[in-house]
């Protein structure tokens, strides 16, 4: 199977990426390297079945020849920083929404009519239902991130109605693991790293999320794509469970022998937009028998070691 | 109070134009006369308290201008073309999601922070819920229009959380009444006008629909938003009841007191995308002390009658 993977530099599409070759499959990897990182293609580049496509999904152009013959796209990029939103209100529309229609357009233009999407569990705002499962009441948008990712599954089951496409949506939870160069864990473990005795942690600890591993997440979606027959196919991705912010500050200084002063910014949101409650219902894809192998604690225990095996990707700011 | 109106020469958009004068409000009224009418700003134009600016929403300079000193922003300009989705797909991206975040770019530069905003049933897609509620399970768009609704509508919602505005959302369904200028009462007049005797409809004829007097939706939208104090205000707007697309033909065809022939293309959908079945829960707005003083019958007899009187809306292709 030939397969388009955008952002295929980056965390979660890096990992993928090497699946699909290790899978005997041929990849054409897109990535405009705004985030993602040439190092984590080190694997893919040494495969003859691997192409890569420096540029940006606003490049119709290149976007178009990259998606010629394609049978699979696996759409993967993203500006993933949940965070700062309020800050560059453009660049979720940009890059999430009018991005994933580019995307769109592109496969249509070359007749391609299957599509996974990488999407998030933002999308469902402060949900009422814990665990939350994927027929949930009509969510009110409490990010420009989730509203641009909701708009990107709309779109793409408007396509999947009008042009006969076939979509797999997949809604995650945060993912941790091999690359991993966001995030909570990323962050305590690079102040850490640089001041072992303090930790300054957004919120007051007590936010509930849910993290799963990023093998388990591959796992999981290519499940999904080879057993799930309906024209537009959205699961939750996350694990059965939730933890506190304070109860993985305790594994990770656990883990590294710390004992730091903690110092909370307080309030039950660590920035506007924030969840302060993420726990996803995954008993639809469970029922395709899936399960994750790593709970939240060992996803983070693993993270760590890649990080400390890994100390560059801590550089820069 | 100082209103900016978008789509201010569009069907509803200048009714509700000249409802906001007639109650001693100024109106920036804003089109870019893509598919408004000047003749129906007649009134509007005749007031001091009427400004006109005609500029498209994709021209930042200008619309930031136009928002200046607002109160509250009733945004109506949108590509409300729901049958020809598939046929330019970016054109509901760009006017409806695009076109909406640079107003509340505009909004957000003037400190303007209260918006109405009309969005549509369309959004529910084919649900399984009648009458379907605002918190109807989270639903799965089949239509280019729905989706960029929706993507608009997340949008408003994520500024609410991210600038605090105050949001006043609308799902409509069609809406009839004065004005009306596209749409099956148009149709089926236009064609009855020039060929008596036949009539071709798209569909079996089975879809059921519901509709809404202009007037009445109109009541309905500035109830809500002098009674609704939550940050995101989301609100149906519709009848307690629905037609047959049958129905509604007999119903022309008595008040003409004709007999044609009646051609259907066929299939329980009028276009791809077009939902069989749309019957809004309304007991959100009714709690306010609405109700709707014309039925669906009463409202095409109304529209049929005004199509009657203004003959030159049938001109043109």
């Amino acid at each position: 199977m030939r397969c388009l993977v955008t952002g295929c530099a980056g965390f979660i599409g890096s990992n993928l990426t090497d699946r699909l070759l290790a899978n005997g499959h041929e990849v054409v990897g897109y990535d405009n390297f705004s985030t993602g990182r040439r190092a984590f293609l080190e694997h893919a580049l040494q495969s003859p079945n691997f192409k890569l496509v420096q540029a940006d999904l606003l490049h119709e152009d290149q976007l178009r020849r990259a998606a010629e013959g394609v049978d699979l796209a696996f759409h993967l990029a993203a500006n993933a920083d949940v965070r700062y939103g309020a800050h560059h209100p453009y660049k979720d529309l940009e890059q999430n929404t009018i991005a994933t229609f580019q995307l769109l357009e592109a496969l249509r233009g070359n007749g391609v009519k299957r599509l996974m999407f990488a999407s998030t569990g933002s999308i469902y705002g402060e949900p009422n239902i814990f665990p939350t499962p994927e027929d949930a009441p009509f969510p009110i948008q409490t990010s420009l991130y989730g509203a641009s990712k909701l708009a990107a599954e709309g779109l793409i089951a408007a396509y999947c109605e009008a042009f006969g496409f076939q979509a797999y949506i997949f809604r995650f939870v945060s993912i941790l693991g091999e690359r991993y160069s966001h995030g909570h864990v990323f962050d305590f473990y690079k102040q850490l790293r640089q001041q072992p005795g303090r930790l300054r942690v957004l919120g007051d600890g007590t936010q509930r999320k849910s993290y799963l591993y990023v093998e388990d997440c591959i796992d999981a979606v290519l499940l999904a794509i080879e057993k799930a027959g309906d024209r537009v196919n959205i699961f939750n991705l996350g694990v059965n469970d939730y933890c506190t912010v304070k109860s993985s500050i305790g594994w990770i200084c656990d883990y590294l022998g710390l004992r730091p002063d903690i110092v909370y910014s307080g309030g039950n949101r660590g920035w506007i937009g924030d969840n302060p409650f993420i726990f996803l219902d995954t008993s639809r894809i469970s029922a395709l028998d899936w399960s994750p192998k790593l709970s939240i604690r060992e996803g983070v225990i693993r993270t760590l070691q890649y990080l400390e095996q890994h100390p560059w990707l801590l550089e820069g700011d």
